[in-house]
């Protein structure tokens, strides 16, 4: 597309390189921003720069936070002795929009991908493995994705951890609620048979 | 939802406020932010500030642009007895990606309106008329949309300028092309047999 003025088409294509978003969505934005006033647009521009320059990792679980310690991890109602280990951030808000988790996180912010280039040395399991040191933990979950670098993360996790006095336990696969048992893989379907549950009311 | 962070609520909610942004797919762009150099963070706010202090309008189409006449207007390779007259920049951008037409444009930049307060006076109607009593304008074509608010602006402008010497057109309304007749509205269906056209190829 031919753009009658420069300003116009970087703007577009700032927005373009935003995930999920094509030229023609980046174009709606850009010409919505020209119509909103000057201090909101200047709010949104430094909302975002303060995103990425003040933001800091929690030292504990290495979850996003804006503190030092997060608000997780110093929240003394929640449970210290239970840690569920994530690939992201997003994992993370997952969990916590369920309202159904009370421990702690552990956010490896990446899984094991020779492919791309990342080993276990990339990741936090190290950190992971200090606070179980530490002492005062139960158990881990690893709550990662079921694809094959998440099996072989879970799996070097598993390997690491194993030999410590802890339970290591995976969050539950199966049918999620709403899918149909015809259009599920074999795989899941498999799973969600062998892990069968005594029967009971949601 | 619960963010761990406040900055990222913050910039969570400025993409929430982009034009078709929900709640996830905001988060999902200021996590992908948090993950680009912060050059990159620096090159895409600086970018949306300066389109919004730097754009200027053509003083003549009132179209955006970078430099006090935009590039349409003074390409002297255009045909400038003919003006399109049209409701915002982005109507502009679509005509000009057609590739089909050469002559200059008028961006109205709204529509008239009584319910959102718009009327007559709030349009650059009065820099039409200007541009056709200084001469050389040979045929206006209204591309407004066919909305009820499109429609009084049309006859709004032609009412206004039809009492000089000068073609009035309307593009036409029809069924587009990969439509089918039996969902197409009566009207649009009713319009496309009146303005029948002699049959030829594409």
């Amino acid at each position: 597309m031919a753009y009658s003025s420069k300003l116009l088409e970087q703007a577009v294509e700032q927005f373009n390189s935003l995930p999920g978003i094509g030229k023609k969505s980046a174009l709606r934005m850009a010409l919505f921003m020209l119509k909103q006033p000057m201090e909101n647009v200047e709010k949104f521009a430094s909302s975002i720069l303060s995103l990425s320059k003040n933001i800091c990792h929690c030292p504990q679980c290495n979850m996003i936070a804006d503190s030092p310690l997060c608000p997780l991890c110093s929240d003394s109602r929640r449970n210290h002795s239970l840690i569920c280990v994530v690939e992201s951030a997003r994992d993370v808000l997952s969990i916590e929009n369920t309202g159904k988790y009370n421990g702690l996180y552990h956010v490896l912010e990446g899984i094991i991908s020779p492919m791309d280039g990342v080993g276990p040395s990339d990741l936090p399991i190290k950190e992971l493995e200090d606070r179980i040191v530490q002492g005062g933990v139960d158990e881990v979950i690893l709550a990662l994705s079921t694809s094959m670098e998440g099996e072989t993360t879970s799996l070097f996790i598993y390997n690491r951890i194993k030999k410590y006095n802890i339970q290591v336990t995976t969050i539950a696969r199966g049918i999620a609620f709403g899918d149909d048992l015809e259009y599920t893989d074999e795989l899941s379907l498999a799973k969600s048979i062998e892990n069968r549950q005594p029967f009971k009311n949601l």
